[in-house]
């Protein structure tokens, strides 16, 4: 009903202007990504020089320990890095289809961007608590937090590819094609569910194990593109045969 | 007459200059949001180890003690980034309509601009103090400058709103129908009057009373909308009827 | 020289990259605007609740007392974002006229961003000092380096429109008209002189006085306008005549 | 193999799309720029009126003091701010020549984009410890992170021309000419390999001695360009003549 407004409201527009709406909202959308993915760094707290001054003195040896000790900062700014950079690109592709948007798909963006511009905090609270003390003390509740975080990053995403894919709506034209519209549904599924899956390794084993379970992602995604890629070419064939 | 100065100043322009111009100013206003709306999380303070090591030890029950204090944080920042995309969603639509621009458009955009970079500041500054301290010792002074803040931003939106949407500044050319001008008009004007009544009730009744109003914020946009969507629906037929 | 060579770069570019190219760099010096004027707000400081429930206990009046510490800081941002708003909205005016780029003009808008991006820093600086403090003790070091920072950014700026108005670096094609180039090499030299005024008055009689120098920069610009638009008009009924 | 399926995905994108998605990835990379390069500022501390109150009392004397302390997080700032500005300049060029891009471009942009957004870190780092402690505890450890950061720019944006340079992969048509890429690896490898030289110096030597070397780079360019230019109109006459 909103919509239907909406789409009328559209149709006052200045001829032209309405891609130029399609693009704002993508461009803004990518200042989030941007500083959201550039302020990760902010976390990692440079060593102060009078604190290590009055420990242990000034020194390459001190200031090496004082940075070894960021380590897990490192780490977590990396990681995050390239998962709101893989985000990022999923999120260009997708809206590579799109043609036109409706208020859900706003309002779904919108969310899609609370939780990216929430990262920063997640990954520095998260590896803030990732030092030795995470696997002594088991440590439980920072990597809930992050897993948490990212996961709603996947599941917003993947609501918003459902919208994109759902032919009535309209939002892409010519619309998606099935095929592709399953790998964009696994991509954004199978990446969230990873993380998840930390969850129950980490309460009913050992946090150490969980925190490793990130790395089995680009072994997922390539097999799952060679699957994906195989059906392709036996569809492809198909289609040419037929 | 300095907005005439201005027209003349446009078209010494070069062909194809001014639609760029335009496009320039909003896309500095989408970065402004984008950056407004990402530097709220700056304010939520991760928990600090060495902190917690010193007040209880580090475990998951003091880490989740802390971060059960940041809840006023996190729910300043969705509520500042609802109305930041809210604000921006308005903008959004606002420049839709707009083909043109003069000098006191852009100065009132800089000055809507100068509000939403306020928020941050203004919802860290609530959330600060928005812990059960806030009824126990019936702080109004935070919340009464993230009112006033937020309010700004409502009310110079109207007034953009107003400029835009008189014909005789030639700034959206076809001019923006009335209808949707009123309801543009009444929704830049009822999220910031909603705020505003939290001040009275706050200062002549309670504090836990003014917290509560911003919830009713989409139940009286949708009544609007219902409301204007009727009108529309009548006003569509007498179209066609006459 | 090394000009030459650059364009003779530039021809080998696709067709219809070449526009693209202008406009990147414009989006680019947007986005360094846009951060800037949205930092300034991080350096005003949230006041403790820690502090303060230490110091005279959590009420409105501490709440408010401690907020009144941070006037100088609010007049700095306001102060600093007018100012970055009126140099954007000569940049955005500038850029208008500007239909090519070497690498001098590159390099130019590069020192101009610099200093851009200096004023979050200098505003700061100038600020935390500008309390009563600033009257008491006559400090003019702050002042100086806050006026040192802004001129930097109003004589860049008067150097790229020399380097634009110059119709032997063919900028600009149509070249800008003699009148508009009169007018913007005055306006954007007229602020940072008025700002360097600040100098001799504070240092030869009182800093009280420096302070409210800057307020007479809306005053003078009014009267720069008119008188040019005068000649403006005179000229134009003169170019008709002949 | 994974190209291939993306570009069969591109085939499937509305027509016209494909060039506002190649804008997007450099309008993304922008922002990453502009947020790093504003925020190189914010590592700059602005001297603490309290503390100053207690070390000696707030005087012009007190706060230059202060203020001469942050010689080298200015000289940093500087410094970084070119070489990012510079990179910035060099991977806009880049991109005036792509027409297409691929996965591979994708994730090596996003890389140096990591590079570039943990340049504010370093630059902080490296300056903390840049005061007259670096010589006399001849202190090695900030300086290498710093020269390793910036060389890993400088090394990705040479995978990055290599990749756009290579004509199988069809990512700039028509294709760079020979001399315009030899210049372009010359220039994006010189700039990293400068500065590894301070490491051998700094280690070998003294660390004094390191710290000047970035100051050739401005030399080395001019006479790199000027060496190229002479090729250039040779090889320029020889095209002519044959």
């Amino acid at each position: 009903m909103s919509n239907q407004l909406h789409n009328e409201l559209k149709k006052d527009l200045p001829a032209g202007k309405a891609g130029f709406q399609l693009e704002r909202l993508i461009l803004f959308s990518d200042a989030v990504f941007a500083i959201a993915i550039t302020l990760l760094v902010i976390e990692i707290k440079i060593p102060d020089k009078e604190f290590l001054k009055e420990h242990g003195g000034l020194s390459d040896v001190t200031i090496s320990n004082a940075l070894s000790e960021l380590v897990p900062k490192f780490v977590g700014f990396l990681v995050s890095f390239l998962l709101i950079g893989l985000y990022w690109s999923i999120h260009h592709r997708m809206f590579g289809f799109v043609t036109s948007y409706d208020r859900k798909l706003l309002f779904l963006n919108l969310v899609f961007l609370f939780f990216v511009a929430l990262m920063p905090f997640s990954t520095g609270f998260y590896s803030e608590f990732a030092g030795s003390e995470l696997f002594e003390k088991q440590l439980k509740v920072p990597m809930t937090f992050y897993v948490l975080n990212f996961c709603s990053v996947g599941f917003v995403n993947y609501f918003m590819w459902r919208r994109i894919g759902n032919k009535k709506n309209k939002l892409a034209e010519p619309p998606v094609d099935p095929l592709t519209l399953k790998l964009a549904y696994a991509r954004s599924l199978i990446v969230p569910f990873l993380f998840l899956l930390m969850l129950p390794v980490a309460y009913l084993t050992n946090v150490l194990f969980a925190v490793y379970i990130p790395m089995l992602i680009p072994v997922v995604i390539r097999i799952l593109k060679k699957q994906i890629r195989k059906k392709h070419e036996k569809n492809h064939v198909e289609k040419i045969v037929l």
